[in-house]
Parts: C-alpha cells; sequence; structure tokens
C-alpha cells in the first residue's frame, strides 16, 4: 500500500524545526511538516486576563491565537481581519492549541504573566493544528527557558514537551499524518495530543464520512503514538541547537 | 462511592424527552437531563448554502446553531446577540452538533434542502453540548418522518439516531454524565457521540489538569456506550409517541 | 362580529403564567398569550452600569434584553447572535420592555444592584413585546420579594405590577389582543401599557395603513383598558401561587 | 406660568425651513426649530430594498436614516461610524421616521424606487426627532414633485404632509414643544405625529417619572394639534417658496 | 486655457469661512471651497488618550474624525454607522487631518485636554480633505483662544495656522484646487498642506494615471504655494471677524 | 556622521529578496530590508470587483491586503482578526501599496483577473510599507510573466517595476532608510515610490516634529533616488534568478 505522495501509511512526511526564525519573540520557531510551514511565536507578556484578576485566580495563563496568511492556500482565502472575524475553523483550533499548551506548562510558575502563543500558517498542505501545537511546544520552551535567564520567571513554568499528529482512515487504510488530499477524503479523521511521557493531552477523532468502531480507534492511536515519538525527538533536537546557539 | 448529586459512578441523570415543543418547526424536542435543559428544534428549508451551488455539490445540508439563554447559567451571562458575535465556546459547539448530525442524516436524500437544527439551553447544568445532540437526533428524526409525509423529501434522509454523553475522571474516578460541579472539577474530561449501531461519530477526550492513559480512555469509552445504551431507548419512545400523538 | 379564531372583539386569548420556569433567575415566568410563549427571567446582580458610576446616580437600574428563538416563528429568522447584531425592532423592544419596567419598580430601594430582565420568545404568535412586559413584571416581583427576602435588597424594590396588551383596528373594527394574522393586516397598531392602579406608562399607536382620528384612539384605549384589568388579576395569581410554593 | 426659555406652556419655539440647502439630493432643507438644526435630505434611487424584490412586492419604498454630528451635543457623543455601531436611540428614532413618512406618500406611485430621507442633526437642543419628521416631509414633498417633473415618477408619490411635535408634562404642567432641559426634566413626554388633514400618524407617549391618567393624555393631545396646525402652515409656505425659486 | 468651470489653471475656487455655525463646540466653522461644504467643529475634553495614560506622555492630544453626509454626494453613499464601520478613504482622511492639525498646536500647552476636530462634509465637489483642514484649523484656533480665556488653558495651545490645498495635473496641465470632475480625470493628484510660515506639513502627491517627473512635482508645489497665501488671509479675517462678535 | 547601527546617512540596509517563498501563489518573495522582513505573495483570481462590474469597467484590477504577525514588533501587538477590525494605519498602508502597484500594471491587459498582493510583515524594523512595495512588485512580475505562460493572460500585465524607500531628517540630517528606532525619532518622514524608469508613483511627505522648507524635500528626493537606483537592481537580479530557477 502505496500513499498518494508516496509514503508508507505510517510514515510522517519530512519535518523540520527551525528555531528563532522571528527576531523579537522570546521563543519562536518556523516548524514544516511536509508541504505546511506554520511560523510558531511564544511571546511572554507581565499582565494576566481580566478574568483572572477578577476571580483572584494565582498564576499566569498561556494563550493561543492561530492565523493563516491568506496565500497560504491553493485558492487564496479572504484575510480574516479584513472579514471582520475569525471564522469558526479558526476559533475552534486556537482553542485546541490553548488547551494542549496549557497542559506542556504549570500556570502557578508562571507568576502574573502571559505566555501568547500565536501560529501562523505560511503554506498549508493538510494538519496545521497539528504542526501548530508541535511547534508552539518548541517556542514555549525556549520562552521559559529565557524566562528563567532573564528573570522573568523564578521557576521554569515549561513541564513537559506536548506534540500532535493527525491519523485518518482513507480508503479503509488507517494512516498516519495525513496531508491535504488525504484529509480531505479521509472517512475518519482524528488528532492525537500527547506529552512527551506518552500520556494523552487530547483526542479528536471525527467520523467524516462513516462511524467507525472502537477496534478502528485503537489502531489509529498506536499509529499516532508511533508517530508522536519521532516528533518528540525532533523537538528535542531542535531545542538544544537553539540553546546551543544562543540568542 | 457516592457522588455529588447521590448518583452511583456509572449512573445517568434522569432524562426527559418533550417531542413537539414549540409550534411552529417540523420537528422540536425540550430535552432535560437532570438539571439541563435544551430546546432542540429542526426546521426545513427549501435552499442550500452558498458555497454548495458555487461548488455544485449535490443533495442538501445539515446544519446547527447553538445558543444560551443569559438566564440559563449560574450567574447571568452575556447576551451574545448584544455583545455583537458568538463567543468561541458556542461556535465550536455547534460546529460540532453540526458534525454530528451530518452522520445521522444522508445529505443527498436531502434534496435541495437544509435543515437547521437549533439548540437553545434554557436551564445549564453541564452537558449542555450531549443533551444538544441527542434532542437534535429526535427534532432532525420527527422533520424528516413528517418531511417525507408533506412532500418535502422523496426518501426519508434520517439514517440513524445519534446520541451524547459526557464521560469523566474526579478524584480519579471514571463517571458517567457529568453535572456542572463535577464538569468544573473533572481531570479529564470527554464527550463521545456514537450512532444507535454503537458506532463511533466523534470522541472528544481532553485532559484538564493533567494528562491520561490509554488505560483511561477505554475505561471512560466503555462508560459512555453504558450511557448511550440507555438514551438510544429514551430517544427511541420519545419519536414513537410523538408519532402516536400526532402534529 | 367572529374573529379569525373564534374570539369576540373585545376578547383576550387563553392567558397561562408559570412562575419559575428557570432554575437559575431568582425570579422568572413562562407567560402564554394564546401561541404566543415567551420565557421571562429577572435576575439580580451586585452591580449598577458604567454611566450611573460616572455620574454617581443614586440606586440602581433595570434593564431588558430581549430575543426570539430562530424556530419561534413561522419561517425560520436568522439568529442574531451569528448575524453579528441585534436587528432594530429587536432594539426598539428591549427598549420600551426596559422602561415600562422602570415604571414597576423603584430604582433607589435597589441599592446598587442591576435587575437585568430577559425575554425570550420562544412560540411567536403576535404581540411579544405585550407578553414581555406583562411576564417580566411577574418575574421582577419575584425577585424583589426574595431579594428582599435573602437580603439584597433593604427594601421592597417592586411598586406596582405593570402590564401591556395590544390593540388594533382591522377591516375597521376596533380589536383586542391581536394574533399574528390579525397583527399583519391591521390598519392601526398601538400598545398600551399601564399599572395596575389604571395609569398609563407608555402608549405606543402606529398607523400602518392609513391615519387614524382622536375618536379611534379612545375607542381603542377603552379596550385595552378592558383586557388589562384582566392581565393584572392573572398576574396577581400566578404571583400568589408562587410564593406559596415556595423556591 | 412662563417656561424656562420665556415661552408660555402652549407656544412652539421659533421655526425656519430653510429648502434645498444641500446640493445634490432632489429635495432638501435644514429646519431649525428653536435651537435644534436638522439637516434634512429626500434622494430617489431607482431600485427597492431585497425583500420587496423577494417577496415581489409591487411599488417602491420610502425608508429614513438619522444621525447626530458628535459636535452637535452640548458634551461632544462618540460617532456612531467610530463606534461601530448605531445606538438603540438612533435606531428607534429612524424607524420613527421611517414609518410616519411611510404615511405621507403612496408607495405603488413611487414605482420600483426607493426614497431615502436622511435626518442629519447639527444642533439638539430637544425634538429632534420631530423636526426630522417635520423637516423630512417637506424634502420628500419637493423630491416628488421634481420626480414627476424629470419623468422619475409617473404620478406624484406625495400624498399628504406630515409633521410632528412633542409635548409633555413639566412639575405638573402640559408644555408643547419641549427643549433639551425641559425635556430631561418631564414627568411625560410624548411625540405626536399627524397628517395635514389632522389625523393621527403615530403617537408615542412614556412615563418618565409616574405614570398619568387618560385625561392628561387627551390635554397633552389638545396641545400636540395647537401646535402641528402652525407647523403645517411653515411646511406650506416653505414648499411653496422652493418651488418659485425653482432648482 | 480655461477650466471646466471658467477658472484659470492658477485659480482657487470661491471660498467662505462661517465661523461659529454651530451652537455647542468652542470653535466651529462652516468652510465652503466651491461646491464643497464642511462642518468643521472644535471640541475641548478634559481627558487624554487611553495610551498617553499608559505610556505616561505628558500634555494632551488632538485628534480629528471626518465624516460624509450621505446626501453631500451625487449618488447617495451608504452612511457608514449603518454599514458597520468607516471606509478606507475616511481613515485615511481623519489620519491626515489629525496629524495635520497636531502641527498647528503644542501638545504640551494643551494641558491633559484632548481637542477633537470633526469634520463632517455637506456637499462634496472635490477637495473635502483639504477643506477640512483649512476649516479645522480656524476652529481649533477659536477654540484655543476661548480656552485661554474660560481658563480650560494656561497658555493658548494654537501655534499656527495650517491650510491645504489640492493640485492636480489634467490633460497635461498642472491646475490649483481641483473639483470633483477635475480630480477624476487628474493624471496626478497632489495635497499639500502647510503653515502659515509657508512651511511644508505634509506633501501627498500620487500619480492616478501615469508617474510624474520631479520637475512636475515643483510647479504643482508652486501653485499650491501660490492658493495657500491666499487660503492664510482668508483664516485670518474669519477668525478676526468671529473674535470681534463674540461667542 | 554615522548612524545608529553604523550606516553613513545615504546608505541603504542590507537587503535579500527570496523569490518563490511560498507554495501556492504564482509570485512570491521574502524580502527582507535590515531588521524589517515582510512575505509578498500575488495571487491571481479570475474575478474582478463587484463596482467594476456594475459600472462595466473593462479590465482587471490590482489590490493589496497588508498585515502583521502578532510577534513581529517588539511589544506583541493584537491580532486585527480577533479585535475584529483592522486598524487605521493598516487600511491607510494597504491602500498605499495597492495604488503603487496599480502603477506597475496595465489594468486592461489583466482581463477579466484580479491581482491580489498579500504583504505580511514577520519582523518588523521600520520601513514596512516600503519593503511591502518593492516586495509585491517582484511577486507582482513573477505572477505576471508566469500568468502569461499558463495563459491567464493574453499579454504581460507587468509594465514597470516599482520600489518605494523611507527617507527622514534626524537630528537635522537628511538620512535614507530609515529603521524603526530612527523612524521613531524623526523631525520628517518621507515615502518615495518610484518606476524603474525614475519617475514619482507616490510622495508622502509628513513633519513628525516640526514643518520642512522645500530644500529640505529636494534633499530628501535626492536621497531616495539615489536607494531606489540599488533597490531596482536587486529586484532585477531576484525575478532574473526566479525565472532560471523555474516553479
Amino acid at each position: 500500500m502505496i500513499r498518494f505522495d508516496g509514503r508508507k501509511p505510517d510514515e510522517l512526511r519530512p519535518v523540520t524545526i527551525q528555531c528563532d526564525f522571528l527576531s523579537h519573540p522570546l521563543g519562536s520557531a518556523l516548524i514544516s511538516c511536509g508541504g505546511t510551514r506554520v511560523i510558531c511565536a511564544a511571546t511572554v507578556e507581565n499582565k494576566v486576563p481580566g478574568w483572572m484578576k477578577a476571580q483572584q485566580v494565582p498564576g499566569g495563563w498561556i494563550t493561543c491565537e492561530y492565523g493563516m496568511l491568506p496565500a497560504s492556500t491553493h485558492s487564496r482565502m479572504k484575510r480574516e481581519s479584513s472579514a471582520g472575524k475569525q471564522g469558526g475553523r479558526t476559533v475552534e483550533i486556537q482553542r485546541l492549541v490553548g488547551r494542549s499548551l496549557r497542559m506542556a506548562g504549570d500556570l502557578l510558575k508562571l507568576g502574573e504573566n502571559t505566555i501568547s502563543l500565536d501560529c501562523d500558517v505560511i503554506d498549508a498542505d493538510g494538519g496545521t493544528r497539528c504542526a501548530s501545537i508541535t511547534g508552539a511546544s518548541v517556542a514555549f520552551q525556549l520562552a521559559a527557558l529565557r524566562g528563567v535567564a532573564n528573570g522573568s520567571f523564578a521557576e521554569n513554568p515549561f513541564v513537559t514537551p506536548v506534540a500532535a499528529v493527525s491519523v485518518g482512515i482513507i480508503g479503509g487504510v488507517p494512516m498516519l499524518d495525513l496531508c491535504y488530499e488525504e484529509d480531505s477524503n479521509a472517512e475518519v479523521d482524528m488528532n492525537v495530543i500527547m506529552t512527551a511521557a506518552g500520556e494523552l493531552v487530547e483526542v479528536q477523532g471525527t467520523a467524516e464520512g462513516k462511524p467507525f468502531s472502537r477496534a478502528r480507534l485503537n489502531e489509529l492511536l498506536d499509529l499516532a503514538e508511533h508517530g508522536l515519538k519521532q516528533l518528540f525527538e525532533m523537538q528535542k533536537k531542535a531545542v538544544e541547537a537553539a540553546l546551543e546557539g544562543g540568542k
């Protein structure tokens, strides 16, 4: 069984993570997963959301905003700022990324700071939300370590890397890391987010064309675990290289 | 192990489904799951979304809008129409309900019609998105059968009932059908949507406080299946009673 | 002269008022006037609007928000929260309800509290703004009495019941309490809001097809007074029953 | 009894109507009522609203938009275009003006044209909605006559002048044509819109501080009729002068 | 070479400046430049923008908002407040007017006050942004002098008059003060804003049909200077007359 | 005289232009001017704006949208899509870029196509609008040549390269190509857009702190021409390299 782009069903697309792609934020990374490229930035701001103040919740916050460049898709998509609002898909994705990355950190150790994670897709070819999570984890980790160094944080607020990968069933075959062409034709589409320790952070499995059995769910989770192990390796190497390089 | 409200861990809250709660829509139901009450309406409109026309997609569409009355929550929430936009949570929920209910129907058999499912929460006590799905399935089923009768549809576009239930881990214990108090304290929160035939339509499991193992995931899915079987029974009885009663 | 639905010109539609229809707000009622049903809720919040603080106005505030479920009308109407704003009719109605209910209360006795009155139409068959006012008066009265009991208010801020009814001229004949079908064909349409003591709170008479004489205006006011007396009776009974029942 | 500004209770403020104040619209007028000044313009556009087309309603439409210059009020008010929406008061007023002016015209005789009435307040001192109606009637009348002359209309769509005046009770005394200072202190505030033939187009009476009796309502209507007769005279003279002058 | 409206290439349109056109603002003027008329108002408010407070910038602020009455243009334009936002052209113009007028004042001498300049076009025939600047300078000057008199300002915050004029190339000929007809056909369109001392505040030259040489740029600047000298004279006379008249 | 960053007053910052930075659009470039980096994309869409159709304007259109990644600035800026609208500065810039690039093309030769130029700043250090124009010219040129090759255009719609550079006066000294630090302290700030043939497309000179003489204006234009010659060279080389490389 050979896939659309020549991969085997359990094969990831080529992944690169270029740390410190941007000048200003404390942590940033350009992550490429096949034809999908996302700029992920982690900015530390010395403030917390209004609702935390109002409810006197101790600690800080981790939030995410997601966007796509209009020319990142095959047919140019409308710019959301000129449309006047973020679409439903955008809102759903940035909520997912924010939730997932809050599992990567310790809100109390942030102090009264907010980590804003900005994930901006510059080329889209499927799996942009997963690439965003995997890249944002790297950006957050860099910002956390440097924030300890520059005194923003008393303790390292980064707890564990998280990464995400998509899996799905196409033509009855479970496959890892779907590209756009595959994603459009999937019968089942699932995103799996895990910690580096192999525990689940979020599982979102959706029947696109027909419902699926629990046996299938388990096959897909196996595939995802297989891919995520490789992604955690790549995150680790990228962070190490960036720290050696300095900023 | 006795829960907050006296239930056992694998026990649903009391459920009632009052069909034809509204005058105008072809199908409607007021569903109560414990302290949560949602009005679900299915309206048939003889049109399809612009993108279907533009892309000449055959068949019809099923969509959902979700809302909460401002006084449905313990502290009054801001009305979204006066805030000028739907919040992220609302958008996320109505996308979930729409996706799930499209698995309940056959878009081709709809003809050039749209089924609008409106889920309006009048009392909220946890699990509103699940109650919305379970209730919307009933409203859709009624509208589909009556739409065949009144000539709107050539064939019955309703394929299978779908229902949803929440499960979660609180204090280390997997529990079925969380109320608000439990939901706020859950370490893991999961919504499981299935067809009456026992296949998965959507699984969304989220670590709220700490990541979870695949073993835990399986325990939660078992609990959900146990609850969903009962919900499918209740849907069936409600629809039968409504059809006998006539509209 | 027999009307569309079998009533006499000076006859109200059947009215029921079900108090405490919602779980959370201090006062609430589901009012039915013929085929029109509105959920009215009165929530007490310990704050006042920004302009009152800025201008150091003493006392509290009473405000209203009005909405219609999309499926409450014969043809489904667009949800205002997804349209991104409230329509002109909605704004006009909630301003009217707010003004009218401020005549039912004593703003000074509210202390620094706001009563939010939410009127949500679940079935619409004409006269929704009048039903909203009549129902909101009941919800406010319950919230006021219970707010005294729970210490929110030092004194009862409820001064007098208010109620509203529509009257109009159809085919040259003045009629009481128009249903939708009548309202659509009225030459003159008038809403009359009064206190239980029989004084006017607001009169809004509008020529829809042709202007009208002051003699006609007086006939319509007579009809309205006749109907309002009955509505005040029903409000009173509903409140008494609710207080006996307790909450 | 002498008023705030030296007038007797039944006395109008000085009124002037300067026709053709603007260059482009077919009809326009600058109306001054005491310290209140409103630019009223009537533009004829060869189109009808979408809903008229959709429902195949024959004839044309008359609509109104109302605005205030930010510097028209004592304290500068926020510009609605930069606030991003029209406030509730604005919406309410333009709906009132539109309704009232539709009574001045014959929609069938408009053909497939829309008359847009723009009422822009440049100085505000109470009674701006009434001045808008009185001035818009003049602008519409001029546009109608010229539209017949230039072939836009086959028949004159202007049926009857309409005018509006405010009345109110201050310190227990009914008064005509309230200025801002009086309006702010009124116990009852009423706007009366009539045709030149003395029939009612709209009556909106509102208790601001305490409810009022039907006897009071009648006194106020008498006062309003007294003022409106004078306004119809002034409209007539202004139109005659403008037609003589030509455009 | 005779122009469209009979002027010579280096001739301004007739200009009038009627000071104190509005009742409420401390300074105001109705400026007419040929068929273009703009109401300019300068309001003093005892506050500064949020960003000045946040950054502890000393002194005050000068800002501008620009609008057009819907009926000010040949074909009625959509009202921006009902469209829900200001168009790009509006935003661009009010930013230009604000920047230019800040050169006319001394922000430190304003104290913690904001001067809001509202420029509302009532008749448009080309050059509305230039007329707005020239008129706003007069309104600001009047408000500044009166603000010193009434104690709002310790020192006069008005430093120098500014004025603006458009120039352009039509059919290869440089021309001064373009009317709408000329502006629509210009190959180059330039707005020049200067101080009364003859120094440049802003130059905006735009090729509309084809690019232009630096020699052409210089010819246009010569023409503009020629026109601006006359405008400064007219500003001066208008202010003197207004101060004599008193307010 | 040595500048902040070691440059001489008439020296550009280092410039690189990386063509085909994005996968999907027909033409794209990542331009770096010192610390400023902008992704410029040119997408060809087979449609024209509504107003062109309505007015039956022949040919096509060239338009621009501009944005900044939130993390592109020193302090993170708010994302415009989540703010719900584009700020005034954004609108002003994209209008400028659109106007300038329309001078680079021949709208008739576009046929019924629109070229959308998206300029997204990923790192901001002054001069982002100028870098956008210079980069967008390259993206447009590539899209035009390839659009001829793929049959989208019958003739090459690209007429001439355009480029832009900022100049300004800091501490009394005219300087070329201001970085952010310089821009913030400039007394005069000017953007000059030219064609490769050395003609002016747009000149925008603004006094930031004090007005300036025409002699100063000429010195600044000389400096700008000096810098623009170098930019046109770099555009040329980048396009040639891209065409050799193929896409």
